[in-house]
């Protein structure tokens, strides 16, 4: 497959997460990702990994909104070779929390993917915030 | 160049990048990045570019630290395809800082790198701990 078609098929890959985000829509989030996928998430355990507890995590992910969830990615960059991809970016993430608390905020966004059977799935992701190490705190409130 | 022969060259920037950094070598590890790195570091801003700004953040890195710097990589995956690949893995990183604080953590790691003049270069790293988003927190302590 061409550079370009693989460029397409990684961002139509990052589309779908982003569009499934937005909705609330678990089944579409999970199809992006490969069975063994390896994920540093925003919050705690340092690593951990697909099946039901990472699908539970997305749902709880999204439970935690009242409506859908903005979600917009900034600075998009994609690199493939054969078989291999990354991607990283800044995305802003907002919405309304249960409880009427309004949540907005910028996130590091870097997933990496394989090719296999023709399809590009995401094998590794890493989603963060910088933080104070000194102070022991989470910087929540960083404007790109 | 064969997938195995990629996936040691990659290893071999990887062992470079951690020699460097446990003997404080600013050269040694600016070595392995790329002249337009995209670093999502564990301190703020959201992201740095590379240049002179990286080099000096790397300097003031080391010399927050007395002696030399422990770092060990734990679970380290790789994969290669064309020229991109990425890497992750946990990384322990301990040592006395001046003033003589005992300081030890794990670390979420992920480089992305591209082959150019078949060389391979860390174009992209991200760096990062959990946070508790409620409390506000980094979540130094955590244990793979």
């Amino acid at each position: 497959m061409a550079r370009n078609q693989d460029e397409s098929a990684v961002r139509a890959v990052v589309d779908k997460l982003v569009q499934a985000i937005r909705r609330k829509d678990v089944d579409g989030a999970m199809s992006v990702f490969g069975p063994d996928v390896v994920s540093f998430d925003l919050g705690p355990p340092l690593r951990h990994g697909g099946g039901d507890d990472f699908r539970r995590h997305w749902q709880a992910l999204f439970d935690a909104y009242e409506g859908t969830i903005e979600y917009e990615l900034r600075d998009l960059v994609i690199e493939t070779g054969a078989g291999v991809a990354f991607v990283h970016s800044l995305n802003r993430t907002a919405g309304t929390l249960r409880g009427g608390m309004r949540s907005a905020r910028w996130l590091r966004w870097t997933a990496c993917l394989v090719r296999r059977d023709d399809q590009w799935r995401i094998v590794h992701e890493h989603l963060s915030v910088p933080v104070d190490v000194p102070g022991g705190k989470a910087l929540l409130d960083l404007q790109p």
